[in-house]
Parts: structure tokens; sequence; C-alpha cells
């Protein structure tokens, strides 16, 4: 089994490999348990490698040179995670075109060349809706993104249907909920205050809540993105109809209960780093986003979100905190 | 005003024109009511061209340099309608993409040269709804298009809002119902049969019906359907909120209903010349249609469907058959 991460040097990438590593196996086109042989890690800086299954390529994935040098050696599953975030792309138009539509193009109509359609598990986001929404958001809602983030997703989204009804992939849009906590530093995806508002505080620093308390959010774990990712990879076809589109499970919950979590988990003294100051261009697109699924379709493809948002935050210092053995 | 009209020499494109020409305004993206100076009829194919207004190119819209060419003098408002039809876009997969999207998302970006933002009215298709649908299929139903060419018309409908939502056009999406009665020759739309089973009956000729006679359409006739483009066209900005998507009113009928309708309206004779053989390539694609919708927001911006099929056949006859004076 040949499996290629695009995104790959970074935090979900990393953390995908890792399972995938740990785990050993993939189940295949045809529905077969397969050892994994190798990994191909694709990202704009070179991830970093520490198993001989590992194979690393650097460059941009928008570049067809480099859509061919990824794929070069065959492929059997393909884990399309490369992005330009919300923020970047609302504030960059034309390289969140490039990168988020073009790139993701040029990779599907590449794999028409690979000896056997491969799996092709795309991230898509919780961006594609907008507009007025029922609570909670069910798998039949209309897609009306308010963001040039949210419109590329939708557009992949189509562009891995049609290339599955074609039979040139396997394809499966995993539209995620926002990860939280994640680790390293803050990005550019207005999402971003999602983790820093628990990251820092958490590491002894102040950080800037730009929405309002009463601001829901739609979260999910990344030991829970890894799982979802990997039940999304390893659904059968036949668990399909209409849609390759799934609603992946999270929890719903207003900004002030991810601070009260804080507060029981690690202390006033951590909560209290967390300032409030609005940022009118984050919150209005945060605002945009749906804030509750029931995910009726992820959950029947084995998909899960978290208990609750304390568990989240003891995730993370478990994780990324602790000192390793 | 300076009107440009894509599939300008098409069936549509040409009946767009002449009503232009003979209402002689339009209202452009500032609200404002303004006489039509020129309208561009650009087409793979030169236009016929009877009026001083009217200015023709010829060439491949997915060529940039034709597009340059049409929007070289400007433009005001932009009548999207050039696309591979449905069956021809299921059966060439390259040129559907490159025609139906590339050539689309050139024209959007080169609209961002222009001196302003001109009003761009793209004619989508119900083909972009599939899967389970009820009955009526309402404003927010999920788009799960089951063909390459509703995949192709559902990402031109992000593409149009997405270049609204960041000022670069005042688009509108309109979802047309399958038209009928077209004049002319059978294309390779699947849905060419719905206007030949009556137009060449009526023509004295045999049509083959290749759908089963309980086989519900989604339907509109000529005549409405430059009404309701040119509704679209006027409709002012603030009459659209969170979608620029439309679906057109149209009225919901079963085959046999047509061909019923054809005999009240022109005899037993003409009736009997519809031969039923089932091909089950364009009865797939037509199944996953939808075949009703409530159409609220499209009835609110003024847009209305036939009172019923026998009037749709009239109009053909008055329209296409009778002797002009």
């Amino acid at each position: 089994m040949r499996i290629v991460i695009t995104g790959g040097a970074g935090f979900l990438g990393r953390k995908l490999a890792a399972a995938l590593l740990a785990r050993g196996t993939l189940t295949d086109a045809r529905g077969t348990a397969r050892t994994i042989e190798r990994i191909t890690l694709a990202d704009v800086v070179a991830a970093p490698a520490d198993d001989p299954r590992v194979h690393v390529v650097a460059g941009d994935l928008a570049d067809p040179a480099l859509v061919d040098a990824i794929l070069a050696g065959g492929a059997d599953s393909i884990f399309h995670l490369a992005a330009v975030v919300s923020g970047e792309a609302e504030a960059n138009f034309d390289l969140g075109w490039r990168v988020n539509v073009d790139a993701t193009r040029s990779l599907l109509e590449r794999c028409r060349t690979l000896a056997a359609p491969p799996k092709f598990v795309f991230t898509s986001s919780c961006a594609v809706f907008g507009g007025p929404l029922p609570d909670p958001v069910r798998d039949d809602q209309a897609l009306w993104p308010q963001s040039s983030y949210g419109n590329q997703k939708a557009i992949c989204e189509f562009l891995v249907f049609d290339h599955t009804r074609k039979g040139f992939v396997d394809g499966r849009s995993l539209r995620l909920p926002t990860i939280s906590v994640r680790p390293g530093k803050p990005n550019k995806a207005a999402s971003s205050f999602a983790s820093g508002i628990l990251r820092e505080p958490l590491n002894g620093v102040e950080a800037i809540c730009p929405v309002n308390r009463d601001t829901r959010m739609w979260l999910l774990s990344p030991r829970a993105v890894i799982g979802n990712l990997i039940a999304g990879h390893e659904a059968p076809a036949a668990a399909f109809a209409h849609t390759r589109s799934v609603n992946v499970p999270g929890i719903s919950i207003p900004v002030e209960g991810m601070i009260d979590a804080l507060r029981r988990v690690a202390g006033d003294a951590v909560a209290d780093r967390v300032v409030w100051r609005h940022d009118p261009v984050i919150d209005r697109i945060v605002r945009t986003w749906p804030v509750n699924f029931d995910a009726a379709f992820g959950r029947s493809l084995g998909m899960a979100g978290d208990a609750d948002f304390d568990s989240i935050i003891r995730q993370y210092i478990d994780d990324e905190l602790r000192p390793r053995a």
C-alpha cells in the first residue's frame, strides 16, 4: 500500500502519518486490507522523516511537475490535506484559487494516469456552509459558503465527486469541524484563535479572543480528526450513494464554554490569560460558520466526535505538554 | 449599456438578443435604467446580426484571447449562456470541464479588469440537483449533481458567488428548467427529446421518446426563459443575501402529459408520431434530475413559469411555425 499525504509537513499530516505508520495497514479501493509500504509526505517544506517507509517531496502542489513527482511511483491512497487557510484565502484571492482549487484538480487529473483508481480522501471544511442554517444542520443542507475558502472547498467536493462518479478515483470529502487544540503557532486561519485561547494560556502566555463570548463553534480534537480521516478512508465505497461529502461529527460549544473547561482543567491563573479583544473581520467570518450538525451520515460511517471539551484540553496536555517517556 | 451574450449564436442567445433589442433598456449594476447601445454576441460560430447595435465575435471561449476580444470594449452586463450540453459533457469529460468551468472562470477573472463590476447572469441548470429529493425541492436543498454537466454548473455557481462576494461582478446564477419546445435540430443534451417529441411531430416527422411515460420533467417555455433571464438581470442586488443561485420557476409534468397536451392542441395524427423506444443512458441521466420545485426565491424576484403545457405548445406553433407577417 502506497500512501500520499499532501500537506504532509503540517500538523495534521504529520499526526496522520504517525497514526498510519503505527497502524501498519489500510484497506485499498478493492476492499483488501494491505500493509503500508510507503508514505509520501508532500508539502511546500520538507516534512521530517524518521521511518524508512516515509518518503519526502517538497515543492508547490500547484506545479504539475511536483504532482508528477509525488505520483510517479504510484499511489493506492491519497490524503489531500494541503490548503491555503481561510484567512489567507480571503486576503489573497488568487493564491487561494490556485492552491485550493487548481492544485486539487491537477492532483485528481493526474490520478487518471495511475494503474488503478486510488482512494482519495479530501479534507473539506464546515466553512462550505453559511447563510441561514437550522440547528442542527442536516446532511441535505445547501452549501452557501461566505468566504473564498468555503467556496473553494465546495468546488473541490464537486471535483472529487465527479472524478469518483467517472471511476477515476474512489473519493471521500470530509467536512472537518474547526480543530482544537492545535499545537504550534497561530496561523492565518480565521479559526486560529480557537486553539490559541487554550494553547497559549496553557503555555503561560496571554491570548486574544477576537469573537464574542457566546459565539458557538463546531470543534474536534486532533486525535478525533485523525480517527475520522482513517474512518473516512476505510469506509467501503458501497456505503456512499449520491454524494461523497460527509459532515464529520464534532461538538458544539460557545467560546465561553471552552474557557470554562480550561478553568476546570487548568485553573483560574491559566484561564485568566485569555484577553477579550473583538476583531470584526475574524468575527464576521466565524459567524458565517455553522455551529451544530447532526452528522448522521458521518456517524453511520463510524466517525465520532469528542466526549466533551474538558477531555479535548486534557488530550492537548497529554499529547503536547507532557515530557515524552 | 454594453451587453455581452456568450452562446450568442444559439437559440436562447438569439432570442435574448432580440428581446433586449426590442426592450431597448436594462438596469445597470448601480440600479440605473440605461439605453442598450451595443450587444456583443460571442459564440464558436458567428451569430446573425441584423441590427446596428449588434456586434459579433466568433471563437473558442476557453481561449483567453477571445475573452479579451469580447470584453475589450467594456461590458456593463454579461449573459453567460455558452456551455457544452449535458450529453456531450458526459461523453467528453475534458471538453466539458474546459468549456463549462474554465471558460466561465476565465470570463469572471477578466471581469476584474473592467472599469466597474458588470452584472453577470449565468445560466445554471436544475441538473445541479440529484440524489434523493423532496417534492417540491426547496431553496435550501443540497446540490448532489449526478452528471459532469451538473457538477460543472454547480462549480460555476460557487465561482459566480465568490466573485460577487468580492465585488468583482454582480452575479446571478439562474438554474433553468429543461426548455421545451426548442426550435431547430436535436442536440446532444440528454433532455433533447423533451423538445423533439413535440417539435418533430408538429413538423410531420416521427420522434423517439427515450424515457418512460411516467417520467416527470421540470419544464419552461422559450418565452418564459427569456422573461426569467431578464427578471434575474433586473432584480436589485439587495434582493439577494447568502446566495446568488436561483431555482427558476417552471411546471412539473410527466412525459405522457406532454403528449396528451400535444394531442389536445394538434390532434391524434400529430401525437401518434411519437415512438416509444427506451434508451437506458438517457433515462438514467434524466431520472437523476429533480421534477418539481417551490422556487419561492425565484418567484420573489418576479420570475414565473408557464400557465400549462398546452400554452407552451401553442407558443411554439405561434413563434416557430406560423408564417411571419
